[in-house]
Parts: structure tokens; sequence; C-alpha cells
């Protein structure tokens, strides 16, 4: 019966052209509704075998590199669960560790560990203007590497979180969105309020906002951006969330009160982020290593964030939203008042509502990653899939 | 031949009902006797089988978490050694690169860190009263997640030393008196010592005492716990000690001098600890970071230990014990006397004479690890046992 | 087709005995003519078996420990790829995170992290004198280990950098030169000159070079050594390139000018190193941890490099060569010229000439490292590969 089921979905698949094969995924608007789609779906399918003690495995042997040029654990986690489940080993790149911790030699290192790797997860969201441009970078190294027959197959570069964009964050609330409401269709109409968050720490990335109202808008939803007057993110990408509210039939509104943005809300992401010109200074100074204008600028920051503290998604917020029960959303680790700091994103009482649902929206991440691993090595996933059912070898004996 | 005495020794395990499914392994006081002779039984099971070059993998993917708070080379090869032979992946939980290292959000990382992962491993010893307490505080959030369908299976935790028990160790300590003198029965009416030595170092865990007179306490051996007037282990535990030793028809002792307590000894585990009030003091000054609090306890500490250094298992000592030859036991790796250090818990000579043997206690411990985790995933051992048999595959080619 | 080239292949190795079955893998110069043609060509079967994604894993479990004493990112992850190639798990021993960063407990570590261990790789190249005598010292124990049954089997060391020798980076050379000109005979009667480069840092190790003449002599090759004077080389190890060269039928010269050194080789190998008596005071004062006197000698050494900033492998240079097309090679990374630094060992014209050439060479280093396991390992390899291509497991699905 289940694995009918599976068939099926399957079987839907095949109709669509797998345009990620051998293609990096470094943001979501370079990608097609179509593909975004086979992602959300083949993370589902894999997802399901899992449950059914079906592995998915699909390597043999074959490496995982990951990059991580930021902290991480929730990420972390989920680039090795998703390595593991495929059957490929995470080889952490360390650059303290390493023979490359600074200089031009992104190139070079680039192929020294990819001659037997198929895939390379990078983290790099520290520099405004950087991190992303890095992931390219690599990617280049990789194509003339793979194009000259240094390697002998191409890996695929999986963002796993830069300045403009948190793909996997994203998609995996995307899938959670998609779970919750039933389908994608359902999204149509909603209110989703992507909002800033009071919290006392400082210099948090752009890239979840960003990433949300650029994935989100394309579902026809009615996306209000709330911030405090001079948060802004970057322009560019607030233009294409713009263009895909347009295309996709919904709105794009921006708010300068989270009171007013929540209300009649369906969803409620309030989330923390660092204003955008301070990001474009701190960037400046850190390359600079200026630590009196570090210091310096966290005070300016902090104090202008205490503005705002009255940005907090409290209960009396939530009672403002559709029938007081929007979906509260967040990538976590949350600032939550009293509990993990004395004021923050979100009130205790809110939070602990939803904690339970946090936890699953997080628990799609693995799965979307190991989609995008899974895509980017197969032209034709469908096939592949089927021979797993076919083989049907049991994950745990 | 050899098969056939495997599948004997399976045999004899279908009598017994593996309670310990989905059961964490955390204090061996909480266990059955017929659970930990399972334990036994399939660590040696699992070792034959790779001799055999069966290979006992049961997993085709899956996690195997560690969280090491405290430094580790045994215990982490030991963890990474049984993981790894039943087809898991090590994924370690660094403190210092994740977003946790401190707070209160020990639930949130423990659903995080879980969503494919099979087992945890937890070494936490540091702080009196705090490292068991916290892998209760995971096990109860692995829980909720479980329950409330975020994680898809409920992972398993072992102790990997706390501040009360060190069960992988004591068990592995355990198997090596069984192989040693052949059965468990054989020791009934020994006399076990577990003795306080002299070290320069201060501040060791009381986790392995502890651990070893609260299990061998169970086998009707004759047990002498012997340490200098001041050096107490924790009340609990030794009242665990005491009741156990009666309900199985031994005897437990203190003795204040390590001379009177080797007397006809059949093994001698001679071993530093701090003394429980220190530790408590310890635990306080460093939850408080109090730095000069901690120089000065350390150095009162160290005048207190010069003044047992009379406390070294040595030859002398050695000759006071059953004709001479008692066991010598250590965890590792021991002080020793003009070798590690100028004066430490053994004589160089007594070490050398038992060196081989304290590296074969050592080399059970990855199989105990291992049958706590096969106990831990399936309920019937001995079916998947003989799978493992039945489908013969070669560990290596 | 492609598979009965293979066989073919694997037919001719069943004339070669293996005697690397059970050895280390620990000096070139320590291994016979035949052994060292066996791993060129169990190393390019493999990478033919995967190129053919025909699987040549051979465990299903087990451990491969790593052991680096100095930074690493291409040998590190060359040996990663390499066990994960044949189905072992790294675990590496990081001595920080260990409880033996220091003291003479070699022995005892070697037999905890080895029990379910099939190899154990080290880099230890710091101290002069040091290194090679570190994985002696293992192997000694390793052995005890394994005669007293504490130890189950023997694992194999591959030496990944040593004070004296680089053997996994001198025979991915010598692949690449057979690889590049056809066969090893071809190499009969080419000039190659292994030479000293200026760089701008100090203190790199002697071990490439020494690998290099000391190999690369055995060939019939004309072995020019170039360097300014007092930038001597281990004598000892000069003197068995010597010899080699003699029973080889090649030439063994030693130069004081790069200029005159290059004229008309095949193929030049520029690249910097430490004088070897400075290497002694070196390893004498990191050892008295004098920083001091470490800060001046560095002041002194760099000194004296800069009076040999002419010797720069440039275009000039490179016109002198055969044709002017001598093939470059470099270990990497190398200090090039305007790119990594001011003035180094290569202009960025040459480099960039040779760029994709030297990551073919580098390429290599994953296959020779699983070969060394792998003959390692197996009495009889060419039956194992047989078993391997008729088993024709895919490595991707």
């Amino acid at each position: 019966m289940k694995e009918m089921k599976l068939l099926e979905n399957i079987n839907e698949l095949e109709q669509i052209k797998n345009s990620l094969f051998q293609k990096d995924f470094l943001l979501t608007w370079e990608k097609s509704d179509r593909e975004l789609k086979l992602i959300l779906e083949i993370a589902i399918i894999l997802k399901q075998l899992r449950e059914q003690n079906i592995s998915p495995r699909v390597f043999d042997s074959g490496l995982a590199v990951s990059i991580f040029r930021d902290k991480s654990t929730r990420t972390r986690f989920s680039y090795a669960s998703a390595a593991n489940l495929l059957g490929l080993t995470v080889q952490d790149m360390d650059e303290e560790k390493s023979q490359i911790s600074h200089g031009e030699t992104v190139r070079e290192t680039a192929n020294m560990i990819s001659f037997l790797t198929e895939t390379i997860g990078i983290r790099d969201d520290m520099y405004l203007g950087e991190g992303n441009k890095y992931m390219r970078e690599v990617a280049d190294a990789l194509d003339e590497g793979f194009q000259n027959g240094v390697l002998p197959s191409r890996p695929g570069i999986v963002n796993l979180q830069c300045d403009m964009d948190h793909p996997t964050q994203s998609l995996a609330d995307l899938l959670h969105l998609q779970q919750h409401f039933g389908s994608l269709d359902e999204l149509r109409g909603k209110k989703m309020v992507m909002s800033w968050a009071y919290s006392p720490s400082y210099g948090k990335p752009l890239s979840v906002p960003q990433g949300i109202i650029a994935l989100m808008s394309r579902y026809g939803m009615n996306i209000e951006l709330a911030y405090p007057e001079g948060y802004e993110l970057i322009p560019e990408i607030v233009k294409v969330a713009k263009t895909n509210s347009r295309e996709s039939g919904g709105t794009f509104n921006i708010n300068n009160s989270m009171s007013d943005a929540v209300k009649d809300a369906d969803i409620v992401y309030p989330k923390s982020w660092a204003p955008f010109h301070i990001m474009q200074q701190r960037t400046e100074l850190l390359k600079q290593g200026d630590k009196d204008g570090l210091l310096n600028l966290e005070k300016t920051c902090l104090a202008q964030n205490a503005k705002h503290k009255n940005w907090e998604y409290d209960m009396q917020k939530m009672n403002l939203t559709k029938d007081g029960i929007a979906l509260y959303m967040h990538c976590l680790p949350a600032d939550i008042s009293g509990v993990s700091c004395k004021l923050g994103e979100v009130s205790a009482g809110v939070f602990e509502k939803y904690r339970l649902l946090t936890y699953n929206e997080a628990g799609y991440k693995p799965y979307i990653i190991a989609a995008i691993m899974f895509t980017n090595k197969f032209e034709k996933p469908d096939q592949v899939l089927k021979k797993i059912i076919e083989k049907n070898h049991s994950r745990i004996l």
C-alpha cells in the first residue's frame, strides 16, 4: 500500500525534466518554479522512503565536503544527515587546520578537495557582498577542473547560507508550509508577515529574511515585510520579491509597524537582523580588522535596536492575527524573552505554543539538502527512485 | 564449526527478554542483572562475528552523535569503532563550533541533532551533580520530540562517563573479569579492591571508582573500597554498592589502608580520585568562574594528596595479594611512577607486568558500546544476530 | 571492452608477489622497484574502476585513523578520499582533544586507537630526527599489541610526510611522470631538476626534495639537485639518491646555480626548503620552547634566503630547458610571484602554463594512498581486484 503511494508520487515526477542536473544551488531566484517543486517532492519521497525503512542510499562511496565559515549546529547536522542518508561521507574543510586560511588560492583548493567529492556545502554569511561571490569562485574553479580533466566529475555546490540567501532554510520553511496547509496551492491568498524583531544581539545575517521574501512571494501569498525605519534589506532582493509577487498573483508590502503588519496574518516569521547599511559598514571594518570601529558600530547599533524593544512578537500581537492563531515560524534559535534573553524576538508564551512546530519546520532541512544533492547528481531522478524501491534495501536490518 | 558455536551462543540469548529495547543506558544500577548479562553476551558475539569476518553491520545509514564535554581518546575511539561496526557515522557535536555553547537550549538542540540520529553518546563528567542530570535533560527532550512526531525514532543515549557512573568502562572491566576468570560465577567469593591511589594531579572524576563498586558488588565478590580518610565517594552510590553486596552474597568493606586492603586480594584496581566534598567545592567554583578559588583549592588538594604518597601500588603491596599475583586493573591512562610522573598510582614494575592485560581490558569497550547500541535498537537481538549470520556478509572482501 | 582492459591489467599483476602485505609504508627507499611498481599499477586500476563506476569498496566497516601533527589540506583530503573509496571511515586523532598531548604514552595510545582500525596515516614533519622515529615507535607498539593478542589485526602505517620522506607525494609525482611520458621506461635518460627556489617564508620541510631525489633516481634519469650553497639536504638521503642513480644507469649531480641546472632539462621541480643545519637548530629551539631563539633564527634565515631572490623559476629559465617546455612540477601550494607573494618560487607566467598539470599531479595522491592501504591488507591483490570486477557493484546507483 505504502509502496504504491510512493510509486504514484514518483510517477508524477516523470513529467518533470530535471534541469537541476549538474547545476549548483546558490539562490532560489535562479531556479524555476518547476525546479523548486521537484526538490520539495523528492525531499518528501526521501523522507517517506526512510520512514518505510527503505534505504535511499545511492552512493557506495564519495565525499560530501563542508566548508563552514561561520558557526553552525542545525545546518551542520542537516548536511551531515543528508550526505549520510545518500551514502556520502562528510569531510569538513576546516580552514584553521588547513593551509588556505587566507589568500587567493580558492581556485586551487577547490580542486584539491574535489578529486573524489560529489558535493560541497558552503556557509559563508559574515561579509556582505562576499559569501555568494565566494561560492561562485569555487564553482568556476570546479568548472575549469572538470572541463580540463582534473576532476572526474563536477561536485555540486549547495549554498548552506550566504550573505544573500539561505535556500536550504527557506525551502525547508516552504515544505513546512506546504505540509501544514496541505499544498502549495493552499498558500495562495494567505497573508505572510516577515517581520524584523527586537534582539539584544547584533549583526545577525540578512539571508533569512531575504531568502523568505524572495521565495514565499512566488506562491501567490500576500507578503508583508515589516521593520523599523532604517532596517532595510538588500534592495535588489526586495525587488526580486516584488516582481515575484506581481507575477504569482500575490501582493508585496513594506510596513514599519509590527502590530499593523500582523493584522489578519496567516503566518508570522519574526526574526532580528542587522540593517543593510550597518552590515556594509561592518563588512568594511571586518576587512580592515578595525576592532575599535567594530565595537563602536556594535554600540551604536545596539542603542538603535534598543529603541525598538516593542518589536517583540507577543500574545497581544498574536491575537491580532487571523483568528488569533497565525502560524509562527522561526529558523531557530530564537531570542525568547525571559528564556534565552531578558527581552527578545518573541515572548515565551507565543514561542512555547509553536515550539514543536518550529522543530518540525527544522526537520525538513536534511531532506531538502538531500533532495538538492539528489537532483544535482541524477538526470532522471524518478528512475533512480524506482530502482531504490525495486532494490528495497532495508535501512535498518 | 565456529558458526555453530556462534549460533549456540545466540540460541541461549533467546530466553532473555530484551527489556533494554528503547531504553537509555545511564547508570548500571538502573539495570537488572539479566540486562547486564545480555550486554556482555552480545558484546562477545559481536566480537566473535568480527573475528570471523562476518560483518555485524545493521544500519545502512544513520548518525551516531557524540557530545564530549571533556577530553577523551579511549572512549572517543571506542564509540567511533562501535558506531562504525554497526554501520553508523559519528557526527561530533562540538559545542565550540556550534551555537549552543551555553544556555538552556538543551531541549531544542537535542531535537535539532536527532532527525536522522540513532544514538547519542555523552561524556559530561566535570561538574558534580550535573553530568547525569544533563543526560536526563537530553533524554526528556528526545522523549518529547519523539512522542510529538518531531523525531521519526527515539535515539538511545549512551552514558560515556558522567559525574556518577562510567558504565561503558565498568562493563568493559566486568567483561574482562569474566573472560579472565572464565565466567561471572567464577567471580563469586573473589576479593576485589577498589583503592584510591596517589597522583600528582588533581580533580580526577569519581565516576570510575563509583561505577566499579556499584557494578562489581553484584557478583558475590568481597569488595574492599580503600582510601585515605577524607577521600569519600558520593554516599548514595556507596549505599548502592553495599546493598548490591548484601543481595549478591558478597561483602562490602571500607578500609583506610591500601596495604591492609590488598591482603589476599584477587583483583586490585588502584586509581586516584578527588574527594567528594572537594569536587563539590570545585563544581561551585567552576560555576562561578572563580579562578583564584580554583587555584587555591588545587593547592590545598595537592598538599593533601601529598600526605598520601605511600598510596602507590607497588611490588611490596602486590606481594601481599593472593599468591602475590592479584589481577591489576586500570581504566588508563595510569599515573606510573617514573614513567608518566615522578611518583604516581602504580610502580613501573607492577604496571609493566600487567600492561598488556590492561590493554585487553580496554579492548572490550568498543564491543560493550556496540552491544548497548544494539540492544537499544532491536527488540529481538537474537533474531537480528541470526539474520547477520545468515547473510554472512564479509567485513573484509 | 573497458572491463577486458582492466582484467588484462590485473592479469599482469599476478606475476608479482606482494611483499608489501602487512608491511608499513615509511620510506620509499625501503621498498623494492617491484613493490613500487605494484603500487603504481594498483593505483591506476583503482582509478579506472572508479571511473567505470565499479566500486572498489573492500571494507564493510573499519577505521582509518589519521594523526596530523602539522597542518594539511591536500594530504588530509587525499587520505580521507582513499579510505572512503575502500570503505573505511576516517577517525582523526586530534592530540588537542585527547589526553596524550605530550608524554611517552605513544605505546599505549597506539593500541587504544587500533582495536578496530585497519590503517593509520601519520604526518609528523616538524622536528628533524623525530617524525620518522615517531612512526616507528607507533609501529613497534602495534607489533607488540598484535603479537600479544591485544589487536585482532595489525593496522598498516602510511607515512603522510615526515622529516625524511613524503612517499605519498613522491609516488603521486612518479605516477604523474609515468602517465605524462607514457611509461617508467620512458623516463630513462630524461633530465630532472629538483631545485631549491626562493620563498619569503621559512622552515619548509625537507621531505619533498629528499623524497623526490631518492625516488626519481631509481628510473635511470639524470637527476640534478640544485641549491645555493648552504641549503644542503640530509646527507644520508643524498647518498641514497646517488647510489640509486648509479644502480639505475642514471646520473646524479649537485649544482649551485638554478640557471645552469635547468639547461636542457625535461622536468623541473622548483621548491623552497630550509637548510638542513637550520632545521637542526630549529628542532633544538622548538624542543626547548625558545621563542626568542626561534625568532632570531627566522630572521637570520630569511635574510639568508633574501640573498637568493634570483632563484625564482621564470620564463627566462624555462626557455633554457629542453625545447623550452620542460614539465614543471610542484607539490602545491607554490609560492607564486605576484600571486601568493611578492616574489616566490615561480613566476606567475610559468605557473599558469602548468597549473592544470600540477592539479593532475595532485590528483594521483588519493589513489596512491588507496593502493598503499590495499597492498598492505591483501596478500593477493590481483584476486581481490578480480572479485571486485566480478561483483561489479556500482559506486553510484
